[in-house]
């Protein structure tokens, strides 16, 4: 049995810290290809590309590997390495990130980070998708990797059940101060903004979106709850959206007739 | 009791028309506002803009109501009408589309239309996400009228228990030959890509993503087979991504010791 085939991408870009710290990590696990944007994608969520055409390149920057930047959104990079690239390879495991900001609680919506895992889970393939909880451009990653590693390596060797996406967020916070790893849900916590409203040089008003993270969730068992207490969050995530609770009450929809 | 306060967006922007259907059927119930997009924005999932300021300007083509078109993308749309037009006042629902094109099954990912029907259902909205099963840009939305006004007119009276979201397609039938709706799951079913290569004037590559529809899933409770039996599918969906079932299988991660 060969060694398990990788795909790593993010939504930062190819040039970001983060995905440097994750391509250095997968290479110690398996063979690993890149397709990342060729520029910041943050905040596209799953966004891809139909009405241009999409370019790719090798990224000198990471000449032992099989590495690419690619003109289009995160979800287009996994659609264009999974068809143009493997084709006729089975990838073991897509890995994005380490993005930097958190990608916790409704944030996996917004992030073309987890939307490029989620993706890839859709095309069938186990898929990860990690954030660290700083936004600065020259974050420092390197506390991080044994857990990055570790999770990779668990879920390379043990496979998932019932579902093949995760959710992970790390605290800023060195790995001595990390309390460990806790599977959590996704917590019931987002943005209330407000935008910021000013004038242009000819007078004309434009907004610029702002906002605060809030936390509604009084349950425990959050992915917010985790972060805020040391730990390592780690949510199962899914693409079937079906609220299953909502179907009771909504049945009696069925009865209306619009030709009375 | 004032009329109800609706919210009215979608992603193929303010000059489609489904947008202007849509329109039309709110005005019969409700006080209406809308926010679209200046240009279309299909595809664009759940983005938002937050390297860019955003602009909107009035809508002169809906002189009667309270109308405006904005540069951004549906979910920013959505964000900007609730926090800088009606601030201080209460939504009572939110409608998106009628889209051209179908976003049953996976599409509601990818859709700008039903992102922001979420989005409105993050910040506590009751809301809707209409499509129609015709691409074509002078598709028409007439037959439907009757089900979109009915479906509408239902949760503005009843609301909804347990959720807030809804996901409706409709099929390109007349009124007489759509059977009814149907409260459904979302299908596994998905788009199995390929990628066009074509070369440019300079000699170098390009790629155009195309595809195929495949539904690979046989429930019966599902949207496609609704949708496929000339009935209209409501899918009641939510923004918890939480996969519950994965959940106790991962829980052996936390006992994973990095220092060791």
């Amino acid at each position: 049995m060969g060694k398990p085939l990788i795909l790593v991408t993010n939504d930062d870009g190819i040039f970001a810290g983060g995905i440097r710290e994750l391509i250095s990590i997968a290479k110690e696990l398996g063979e690993v290809v890149v397709m990342a944007p060729d520029a910041p994608q943050s905040a596209t969520g799953h966004a891809i590309t139909i009405r241009q055409p999409l370019r790719f390149e090798p990224a000198k920057e990471f000449p032992d590997i099989e590495a690419y930047k690619c003109s289009g959104t995160p979800v287009d990079c996994v659609k264009i390495a999974r068809q143009v690239l493997l084709k006729d390879r089975k990838v073991d495991l897509c890995v994005s990130g380490i993005n930097h900001g958190s990608n916790a609680a409704v944030n996996i919506l917004y992030s073309g980070t987890m939307s490029a895992a989620m993706e890839a889970s859709i095309e069938g393939i186990n898929s990860i998708g990690f954030s660290l909880l700083d936004f600065s451009h020259d974050a420092d990653f390197s506390h991080c990797r044994k857990y990055v590693k570790a999770i990779m390596e668990h879920v390379l060797k043990n496979g998932m059940e019932n579902g093949n996406l995760l959710n992970v967020n790390i605290p800023k916070l060195s790995t001595e101060e990390i309390k460990g790893m806790k599977i959590c849900r996704q917590a019931n916590a987002r943005w209330v903004e407000r935008f910021e409203q000013k004038l242009d040089p000819v007078g004309q008003p434009y907004y610029w979106l702002a906002g605060d993270f809030v936390d509604f969730d009084e349950r425990e068992d959050t992915d917010i709850k985790a972060l805020k207490a040391n730990y390592i969050s780690i949510v199962p995530a899914m693409h079937d959206l079906t609220n299953q609770a909502a179907i009771p009450d909504l049945k009696k929809m069925e009865a209306i007739n619009v030709a009375s």
